[in-house]
């Protein structure tokens, strides 16, 4: 086990997204596939998660090739990968969700090799908060856990995730999700509610006008990377925390100016990413260009 | 005539305003008020407008205290004052207009006094773009035009406005009225057209997530202060614009980091503005504080 190894888990999903300008069907998707890949960059990645039969070879081959470590990542053969169908519409202002097949995420008991369980970093990526507890449980002391989630997790399964904030090193949620969860339109005010919930420090998301992050030590803000030819925002805030995640780990420290520098890299890391379907680009454009984005913000932003 | 005064152009008028949480009566506002006010901080500052017979001489005081050099500030005996009448809902996300009277302001034909023409930095604060346009004609070459409007004119007078476009130095306007006059919903596209319709550069206002400049020397973009106690939005906008036209005065410089470093007085200004109705702590709080936020968005951006 390397000293600075990032496990992610969340889900492995096959995507049939269309977009106001173009659409794509059976690409690879899911929380734990743009995490893994956008943290592999940074640090030893580990990824935890359930396929069907009907995975592909190929899209094991893109996540070995970027040395993800896929031990984790189970097989049910006699099953069928997550699926999910959505359309953005109104330029890119809505997304319908058309069609979510579950599959092998049913009643999924997460499998942790024992070669995995020490691994010091745990990225929690978007999932149902009781399958996130228990791949916490069954990990060894984790040094460092960042915890991501969404509104409909929020609606239906709000006690479960509240217990599991209080053992979040780092929270990640959007404006609306953080609105909803805090019950308090002010953003800052929110920031502050959400780590009186329990969680060490809080990031939201706020898509095109960028993050920020509540900390004991201070509070700090970062725009978006000024993005031109946006093409399909789905993956954007999993390849964000994969990114930062894998920074942090890859740092091997976990300060406040440590994660500041990798919401840098994971603000890069997400605006390659809607930059064409799946991890496509991300995957091609490599660290060089995550480092040229993070150098770009930074001047954007100097003053 | 001071070689880097401001000359502010815009309404002075009277507010009732409710919010969520309290309610004033007839309290001084209008673009030219509070843009004029956050500008005689950094600057000589000299206001352009027509008020009725019921201006009250504490307003009158107000603006002298601050040093506002008011003879351009024209009263009308006979007429009353610029009205308006606006109530905040839905936790700030709404605001709607329930009285407007135009009063002086219908038919102005607005009057600069000959010892004013020669200002070199003008502000044209918001409203009708065919009374901007009589001003400006009357200034003697000014060295630094910025206008600011709102979709109202957008609307209405689309096309004096789009002429006017071509004279700024600066437009101003926030991310609704930028996507409605560009046609375009990206608002990284949007200041790029924004700019090809001739203004020479752009500020595009967020409101809580900041504001972002496009300049012929590169993009810019700086984040709200981060407000916990939002009392009245209402002049966040011309504070901004105010200090903005104010501290590049002051700094008799026009180029890019100026720019830059002008934003972060018209953030700082704004931030205040919204803690009070009208400019109450504004004026209370003065130029310290301003330079202290200043410094505050300088800390929670730098990385």
């Amino acid at each position: 086990m390397e000293e600075n190894s990032v496990l992610v888990f969340g889900s492995v999903a096959y995507d049939c997204i269309e977009t106001p300008f173009d659409k794509a069907d059976y690409i690879l998707g899911g929380s734990a596939s743009y995490a893994a890949l956008a943290s592999s960059f940074f640090a030893p990645t580990k990824m935890v998660g359930v396929v069907g039969g009907d995975f592909k070879q190929d899209d094991i081959r893109r996540l070995s090739a970027r040395g993800i470590d896929i031990r984790g990542l189970e097989i049910k053969s006699e099953g069928q990968t997550f699926f999910w169908r959505g359309k953005y519409c109104n330029n890119f202002n809505e997304r319908d969700t058309l069609e979510v097949r579950v599959n092998v995420y049913e009643n999924y008991d997460p499998k942790i090799p024992e070669a995995l369980r020490n691994c010091p970093f745990v990225l929690l990526g978007n999932i149902d908060p009781s399958v996130q507890t228990k791949v916490l449980d069954k990990m060894e002391s984790p040094r460092f856990v960042i915890l991501d989630t969404m509104n409909l997790w929020i609606e239906i399964a709000n006690k479960p995730l509240r217990e599991l904030i209080k053992r979040a090193d780092i929270l990640i949620l959007n404006d609306s999700e953080a609105r909803q969860l805090a019950n308090e339109n002010n953003l800052i005010l929110c920031g502050d509610l959400l780590r009186e919930m329990g969680a060490k420090s809080v990031i939201i998301k706020k898509g095109e006008h960028g993050a920020m992050l509540f900390h004991a030590d201070g509070f700090f803000t970062l725009p978006a990377y000024p993005v031109r030819a946006l093409h399909d925002p789905t993956g954007a805030g999993d390849s964000f925390a994969g990114a930062l995640a894998g920074y942090m780990a890859g740092a091997g420290s976990t300060d406040f100016e440590t994660i500041k520098r990798a919401m840098l890299a994971g603000t890069a890391a997400a605006s390659i990413t809607v930059e064409s379907f799946s991890c496509y680009k991300l995957e091609e454009s490599g660290l060089a260009e995550v480092e040229a984005r993070e150098e770009h913000i930074r001047k954007i932003t100097a003053v």
